[in-house]
């Protein structure tokens, strides 16, 4: 007969694993397995504490709505989005970095020069940039998805007071690959930090910043889709985000220039009187394998 | 400017705990990261597969209740929460082994000699034993909280047929330590397989059953709470529970006796015409520290 031990646990787990499964899902469950066991077995892991872990898990369905993503957040903190996002990054290509939960889908097109900053306040920045492949040439039709927060920090899924594609757009490079828009210069925020993530960033002492960034997803056909983000280089943040996005490739520097200029052709609204802030980033698409 | 890569990222993780952190939480949730990021790159964990996970974590989370706990289900078959019980068991006493999801507090007094069969069909089992402590003396007053299912497999808590307290029951033993009852022998089960849990358990080509067994709680003050189960010897299941549970000290033999040796002063109503069955088992609790 057969006693189940700590120390033959795992090996009677894989013995349950049947031959006739997915040899992919035996390689996936039993790494996981093993290192779950080797966790508790190295920490000794105690049953106060096997409660608090299915508490948190209890805790985060508690408040997991469409709008809500507790257990997306929660691997965002741990590392765990980041990590999968390198492990597949194209080296040629610009560094993928976290989608997170506020991508909205169905942004409405946004022209090449055209502006998401409308009536906000705050500085203006002007962005713009090519997509192009790894042997630097432009990608014509690539689209550029594009979102970001409100002055307040908010995605407009999160602020009653912004409509649903408030700071979202949706833009297509013509054949130079070019895009260019206006908008206002993100701002660092917070994550969600009033759920069970946010007692898992309180107990090991970790504040909920994320510096501030534009999100990019950008696609043409025939190229790996780029989930990404763009950061600027005086962040305050930037050596310290809370869910590990900041790649040294994905940082950009905002250089401040004056009214006069502003070129020509853009679509915001008004005459500017102050100075504001240009960043010229090139995207580069790897090719699907 | 730090550049998190695939390489760093969990030292970088362990530098945002902070030095004032509680020392238990910062080696918890190190070796937890830690472990985490191995599997993810041991396995080169693709977006589709993190997404996979992501939906079993909001699966289980959309049919957890307070009768369904579908995350401890999930610790069960994968044999962390025995793995919990066997690194806390103390090595004198009788081995601990899960609680589950079925235990109900509050359970009816059962007297010396109770019976938890009623009018239920099936062969009748008499248990009995006795609770020692690690020299092999009674402890007397101590308790022992018994459950089980009914003979279609269900606990009470499962099946609308039953009442609350259905085939639970609570003893406390005399002088000599000495308990004794009379039930339904104990039928094999499966652990309930139409959620996200079940789906792991297909995919991985295994079935959902568990070995029959009697749930025992065993305490008296000054000795370390027990949390048990007991397995017969010619359970199809022995070596295959679902659930890890089964420990060599926890594997009992059913004896078959005619009718005629069954013992006066039980509550087990009518007469006896069949064989029953008879365990003797006892129980050893460990001091507390």
């Amino acid at each position: 007969m057969r006693s189940v031990t700590k120390d033959n646990i795992t090996e009677i787990f894989m013995g349950y694993v049947s031959a006739d499964a997915d040899p992919r899902v035996r390689e996936v469950m039993g790494s996981l397995v093993r290192h779950l066991h080797d966790f508790a077995r190295e920490t000794n892991l105690t049953h106060e504490e096997w409660r608090a872990g299915i508490a948190f898990l209890e805790g985060c369905a508690a408040i997991e709505t469409e709008e809500r993503h507790e257990f997306v957040l929660a691997s965002d903190v741990l590392g765990l989005s980041s990590l999968v996002d390198m492990l597949h990054s194209s080296p040629e290509a610009t560094s993928s970095s976290v989608l997170g939960p506020f991508h909205v889908s169905g942004a409405p097109p946004l022209a090449y020069g055209g502006d998401m900053k409308r009536h906000y306040g705050g500085p203006v920045l002007l962005a713009e940039g090519t997509i192009r492949d790894t042997n630097g040439d432009p990608i014509p039709g690539a689209t550029l998805d594009i979102w970001q927060t409100a002055p307040n920090g908010l995605y407009a899924s999160q602020d009653q007071d912004q409509d649903t594609y408030s700071f979202h757009g949706l833009m297509t490079v013509g054949q130079d690959g070019r895009y260019a828009f206006t908008t206002v210069k993100p701002v660092e925020y917070t994550v969600p930090s009033d759920g069970p993530v946010g007692d898992i960033l309180r107990a090991c002492g970790r504040h909920p910043w994320r510096p501030s960034h534009l999100h990019f997803i950008v696609e043409a056909p025939g190229f790996k889709p780029l989930v990404t983000e763009i950061f600027p280089d005086d962040d305050p943040y930037l050596d310290e985000d809370t869910v590990f996005g900041v790649r040294s490739d994905l940082v950009m520097t905002y250089v401040e220039k004056p009214a006069a200029d502003f070129p020509d052709g853009m679509a915001l609204s008004g005459t500017l009187t102050e100075p504001f802030l240009h960043v010229d980033f090139d995207v580069v698409l790897g090719r699907q394998a």
